[in-house]
């Protein structure tokens, strides 16, 4: 249904469309133009109608969109009507916030294990889930199938950990301060928040 | 000394220079070549040294950068050789994982209040710092001068406490699902934790 030859560029900004228009379904608003949308995305309206085109026919001409309509579609484009088999590596601060978050759940993302290299913290539970050693994850990635694998280590252990996840999950989204490099069989999204906290720093400092 | 001309993405790309420098450092090696310092960014030589000249001469021509004074000369740039002033809206899940992050003081932004709306979490204390009623925002920010305001809140919430911070901090770090907008003095950068996920999401479903 989907082509896979859609632009990189294009697929990170539906996530920004989705928010978009769940607000407006919050405010039970029923259709809303490429305009509209455009101005909540600081975009173009023509810039809305190109990625959208990219996905098939959404809007009718001089009508718009169906905000519900377009938020389902887009949920499912962005595979968010399915569940995913989440682990944990690391219950540190950001490991903890995660498995803390309720949303996350309710969001389709099921944390089956969490796993530290912290004695004191292995065998604590978060969620009814309990840290397990770190040592078992070679072994539990083996065994079970995994979609999503949720990296908040230090820089230090990145490469091995990296080495025992690496083809044998689908999804890596990494915390962590090195930034890991896609493969074949799986697919890395790097989330550096001290980055952007940097660029904030040089904005303070130099205007925008 | 720094054009305020130089692009956005080359500013955001510093960052990530820094982190890959960082590494260099922490193995001891002294100098790097543009064409090792783009193999580590998936750039170009050519790319590297066109950043680079954005900021004045750093290197030496065929003999490369020497580590350490590349380093310092890219913290200064960002702003990092500073203390800034913080204070944190929304004591939830990441609030607390960025109060429990003992290396975000050490890199010069020192958390001096906490705020939170739910009566369980007013007056518990993180590294110190007790957490205070949200009511007492609107003077705090105008008796303090704020370098940075983090914001970890719900989407509700957003659209006051921006009413409150806007004009009167430097910048805003939005960890809020709702992007906000930056003003001629307060600079935003926006950090929405779910985009990333949703666009993972999209490749472990269709490929890259």
């Amino acid at each position: 249904m989907i082509s896979s030859k859609i632009s990189k560029v294009v697929i990170k900004r539906l996530p920004k469309y989705l928010r978009v228009l769940e607000g407006f379904l919050i405010r039970e608003i029923e259709r809303v133009s490429s305009k509209e949308l455009a101005i909540k995305l600081g975009s173009t309206a023509s810039q809305v109608r190109q990625d959208f085109n990219c996905f098939g026919d959404f809007g009718q001409h001089g009508y718009g969109y169906k905000v519900k309509e377009l938020y389902l579609k887009i949920k499912e484009i962005l595979g968010l009507n399915k569940k995913y088999s989440c682990i944990v590596v690391g219950a540190g601060n950001i490991g903890q916030a995660i498995m803390n978050y309720s949303k996350f759940f309710t969001m389709g993302f099921n944390i089956e294990a969490i796993f530290d290299i912290n004695p004191k913290i292995i065998g604590l539970s978060f969620r009814e889930v309990e840290v397990l050693d770190v040592e078992l994850l070679i072994d539990y990635v083996k065994n079970n199938k995994i979609d999503l694998a949720i990296l908040c280590i230090p820089e230090l252990q990145v490469e091995s950990i990296y080495t025992i996840l690496k083809d044998r999950v689908t999804g890596i989204w990494n915390f962590a301060t090195v930034d890991l490099l896609s493969t074949e069989k799986t697919f890395v999204e790097n989330v550096n928040l001290n980055d952007s906290l940097f660029t904030l720093t040089y904005f303070i400092n130099n205007g925008v």
